[in-house]
C-alpha cells in the first residue's frame, strides 16, 4: 500500500509523512529530497538553472516510478497536482490533501529554499488561489486546528481497511479493527466525545449527541443529557445505542443504556488506549456522585465492542502513555506477553499500528481472563488495583493523570516490597525500567502533611479500626498475592 | 388466640374490635353488651340500681370466663384495668391499649349511657388522669392521628406471629409472613416510606431513612437522597439495603441498590397490596424522568422479599382495591385461582388475613410463572399490560389511581372485544361483575377531545406510521392472545 500526502508548501507533509511512516511501518519518501539526491543539487538550483518545466518532468518521472513500489508514505511537492496526468495517477492512489487556510500557511512557511516564493512570502496567497480547486479534488484532512497526532490519526483513518478480528471474549464479542471506527457512521443513535467528534467528524452521524469527556463530565448532569437524547430520538427497547469516547463516555453510555427502559442494546467504541484496555472488558461502568468517584454504576455487557487502534493515534502523549501503563500492568499480572511487551515498548511509543493491534489483542485477552474468573469483582479482580493504593493518594496531590499516578504507585509499591525482601530486586528494576521507558518517572514529591491527611481519610474508608490494608503484589510476572501492610509504613517509604 | 382491647371510653374499642374480628376471623365480644345481655338491663341501670361494685364483679366474672374461650376479639369496659386481678389476667393475654389524648376523647365521647360521665363530659379528664398509669402498663397503639384501618393494622402487627412461608420463586425467595414486617427492626440500613414509618414506627430502626412515597417522589431527586444516605452510612458492597414501602419506594431502593457501588444486596418489604402483587416478582424497577414514567430503570433481583399482609391492613380503601384488581388480573390471565378469587372476594374486601395470605401466595406464584417465562419482558410478559392501553389514557384524564384506571381499562377492553364477538359475552359479564365488586365501576366519562389528543401521542409512541397496536386479550381465564386493533376504533367504544 502506498500513501501520498499532497498540499501546499508549509502544510506539514514531510513532518506528518515521517510520523505516518513509522505508524504504518512503511518507508518514508520525500519527493523533493529524492529529486535533489538523484540530481545532486537543490530544488532551487534546478528551478534556476533548468527551469520549472524540467523540475516538473523529473517530478512526474519519479511519481511514475513510485507507483510501482509498495509500502511507502510519500510527501509530494506542492505543485504536483498542477499536472493533469499526475492528478490522474494520484486519484488512483491513497492520496490525502493536507488542508490549511492560507493565513496559516503564510505564518508557517519559510521563503528559504522555496523557488516559488522568491518574489516574497505574499506569493503564497496567489499560489493557493491557483491550486485550491485542484487540491480539492482529493480527500482532505483539515490540519489547522489539530495536533500532529490528530492529523496522523485522521489520515490513517481515511486509508484504514476497517478489517476486523473478532475475539470471542467470555462475555461478548470484542473486535480489534484498525479503521473499524468508521462503521459508526451507520449507527443513528450515538453518543460521542467532543474530541473524537472534532477529529473524526466525517464519520460521525449527524444525529449523534456529542458530550464532554473527562472526569468533570462523569456525573448525573451528563447522564441526564444522554437520557434526554434517547427520549428525543424516541428509542425503543430494541434500538441500539452507541458510545464512542474515553472511559467517561463509555461509562456514561454504558450506564445509560443499562438503565434506559430497563436496558437497551449497546455497542461501544472505546477511543482512548486506556478505555480500550481497561473499560472494554467486564462491562463495568461508573458515575461520580457528590465527590465520590464511580460510586454509582453497574455491570452491563455491550452486545459488541469495537477497538480501533487508529483512533488512539490522535491522543496526546500523556494520555497515550497512560494506556500503555494499564496494558503493562495486565501483562505483569498474568505474566503472559510480559517479555514481548518490553521488547515492543519502543514501537508502541511510536504508535506503530501493527504493534498496537497485536498488543491490544493480547491485553484484551488477558484482561478477559482475569475478569471472567471474577465477574462480580469480589476477589481476584482486585489484583487490578495494583498501584492504586499509592496512586490514589498521589493523583489529587500531584495533579497528574490517573494513569501516571498509577504508574508511580506501582513503581513505589514494588520498591517498598523489594525493600522488605518480599519481591526480587531484579523484578523491581525490570518493572521500574519499563515504566520509565513508557512515562519517565520524574514525579513531584508527595507533600508529607497532605499525604498523611489523605492517608487518614483513606484508612477510614478501608477500616476504621485498623491501619492495615490488603494490597496486591506481583511476586513474579504471572504470580501475585494479597498482602496486609500498614498504610503508614508504606507511606513512609514514598514521601 | 384471644385479643383484648383496653382503653378509655370513646377510644374506639368496639369499632376497632369489630373490624379486627373479621380481619382475624374471630368472634367479636363487647363485654359491656355481654353483661347487659346477661342481666337483661343496661349498664347505666346496673350502676344506678346495684352500684359500680356489682358491675365490677360481673365484669371480672365475665373476664375469667372469656379466658377459657378461644378465637375471640374482646372490647373491654374502660374501667376493667382498675382491678389488680383483672390487670394480672390481661397481662397474660394479647391486650392492647388504644391510646388517645384526653382532648380527643372529650371530643369523641357521648355522655349518653355512660354512668361515669353523669356529672358532665368534663369528668373524662379526671378519669383519664386516674387511669392513665394503669393503662400504660400495657402495649399500646396511638390512635389519634390514625385511620381505623391504620389502628387495626398496628394492633394486628403487635399480635402477629411473624411465621413465614417461603415460596421458592424462580428468581429469589419470597416469604408470605403475617407479622414478618417486624423483622425490619434488625436491619440497620433501611429506606422506608413515611406512611409506613408513621404507622409502624416501633419496628422501624432509628437509623432508617424515611422518604415520600407516591409518583411525585419517584425520580432522581429522591434517588439522590437514598445515595447520600448510603454514602453517609458508609455502606460497602456486602452490606444489605432494605426497602419498605409501596411501588415507589421498592422501585427507588431497587434501583439504588442495583447501582450503588455496582450493586449491593437488597431485601424488599413491599407494603402495599399492589406492590406485593405487582412489584415483588421479576425484579423490575423504574424511575420517572422529565415526565416520562418508568423511563429509567433496570432488572435487579432482591436476595429476599418479605410479603406481610398485616402491613396492607393499614391501606385506604382505594389503594387496597387497586391491589385486588392487580391480583384479579393475574388470575384472569393464568386461569388458576380465578374461581376461588371470585368466591373469596367478599372476605378479601373485609381484609380477612387468612384469605389475604392465601390469595397473596397464589398471586405471587402465578405472577412468577408469567414472569419467569419472560424475564427480560420481551414478549409473553406483555400480557400483564391487560387493561393498560385504555387505562393509561384514562389515568391522567380522570385523576383516578393507576389501579382504578386499569380496572376501568380492563372492563372497557373486554366490553369492546365482546362487542366484536372476539370473547364470550358471559366472560365479559363475569369480569365486569367481579371488578364492580372490587372497586365499583362508577367512572367519570372520558372527555373526547382530550382522549383523542392523548391517543395521538400514544400512537406516536407505539408506531408513527400506523394507528394499529397490539393488545392482549383474555379469551377464557387462562387463555390469552395478542390482537391488533385500531386504537381509534377502540376509543370510539369508550368515550
Amino acid at each position: 500500500m502506498r500513501v501520498f500526502l499532497i498540499g501546499m508548501m508549509g502544510s506539514g507533509k514531510s513532518t506528518i509523512g515521517r510520523i505516518l511512516s513509522s505508524v504504518l511501518d512503511k518507508e518514508f519518501i520525500d519527493m523533493d529530497l529524492e529529486i535533489e539526491r538523484a540530481r545532486g543539487t537543490s530544488i532551487s538550483e534546478i528551478f534556476e538553472k533548468e527551469g520549472e518545466e524540467e523540475f516538473r518532468r523529473l517530478e512526474k518521472n519519479l511519481l511514475k516510478k513510485l507507483i510501482h513500489r509498495d509500502e511507502i508514505v510519500v510527501s509530494t511537492g506542492g505543485g504536483i497536482i498542477l499536472d493533469k496526468e499526475n492528478r490522474q495517477i494520484l486519484k488512483g492512489e491513497n492520496a490525502v490533501y493536507l488542508r490549511l487556510p492560507p493565513a496559516d500557511l503564510y505564518r508557517r512557511v519559510t521563503v528559504n529554499g522555496r523557488p516559488l516564493l522568491k518574489e516574497g512570502k505574499e506569493s503564497i496567497f496567489r499560489i493557493w488561489e491557483e491550486r485550491r480547486e485542484l487540491y480539492e479534488q482529493f480527500p482532505s484532512v483539515e490540519t489547522s486546528s489539530q495536533s500532529r497526532w490528530e492529523t496522523v490519526a485522521a489520515i490513517s483513518m481515511k486509508i484504514a481497511s476497517g478489517e476486523s478480528k473478532v475475539l470471542n471474549s467470555s462475555s461478548h464479542p470484542v473486535s480489534i479493527s484498525p479503521g473499524g471506527f468508521k462503521s459508526i457512521g451507520r449507527m443513528p443513535n450515538a453518543v460521542v466525545s467532543r474530541r473524537v467528534e472534532r477529529i473524526f467528524s466525517e464519520w460521525i452521524p449527524s444525529s449523534a449527541l456529542s458530550i464532554d469527556d473527562g472526569e468533570e463530565a462523569k456525573g448525573f448532569h451528563t447522564l441526564f443529557q444522554v437520557y434526554e437524547y434517547l427520549m428525543d430520538r424516541g428509542l425503543s427497547r430494541s434500538d441500539v445505542l452507541v458510545g464512542a469516547g474515553g472511559g467517561t463516555v463509555t461509562d456514561l453510555v454504558g450506564f445509560a443504556s443499562s438503565t434506559f427502559k430497563r436496558g437497551i442494546p449497546l455497542v461501544q467504541y472505546p477511543t482512548t488506549l486506556l478505555a480500550q484496555v481497561d473499560a472494554s472488558i467486564g462491562g463495568k461502568n461508573g458515575l461520580n456522585f457528590k465527590g465520590c468517584k464511580n460510586v454509582v454504576g453497574n455491570f452491563y455487557m455491550p452486545s459488541e465492542t469495537i477497538i480501533d487502534p487508529v483512533v488512539t493515534l490522535s491522543m496526546d502523549e500523556g494520555r497515550f502513555e497512560e494506556g500503555l501503563v494499564e496494558a503493562f500492568k495486565i501483562f505483569l499480572i498474568t505474566g503472559q506477553y510480559y517479555e514481548k511487551f518490553k521488547k515492543l515498548c519502543g514501537k508502541l511509543k511510536e504508535r506503530n499500528l501493527a504493534a498496537l493491534s497485536e498488543m491490544l489483542e493480547e491485553a484484551v485477552k488477558q484482561k478477559d481472563r482475569i475478569v471472567s474468573m471474577d465477574i462480580r469483582e469480589t476477589g481476584l479482580r482486585k489484583v487490578l488495583n495494583l498501584g492504586h493504593t499509592l496512586g490514589h493518594l498521589y493523583e489529587p496531590l500531584s495533579g497528574v493523570s490517573h494513569g501516571m499516578a498509577v504508574a508511580w504507585g506501582l513503581e513505589r509499591e514494588m520498591h517498598y516490597f523489594a525493600g522488605l525482601g518480599v519481591i526480587d530486586e531484579l523484578l523491581y528494576r525490570d518493572v521500574s525500567d519499563t515504566l520509565s521507558e513508557i512515562v519517565g518517572l520524574d514525579f513531584p514529591q508527595l507533600p508529607v502533611e497532605e499525604a498523611l491527611r489523605l492517608l487518614r481519610n483513606d484508612k477510614k474508608a478501608v477500616d476504621s479500626e485498623s491501619a492495615e490494608i490488603e494490597i496486591p503484589v506481583v511476586k513474579r510476572p504471572g504470580e501475585f498475592e494479597f498482602l496486609k501492610v500498614r498504610l503508614d509504613d508504606l507511606l513512609a517509604v514514598v514521601v
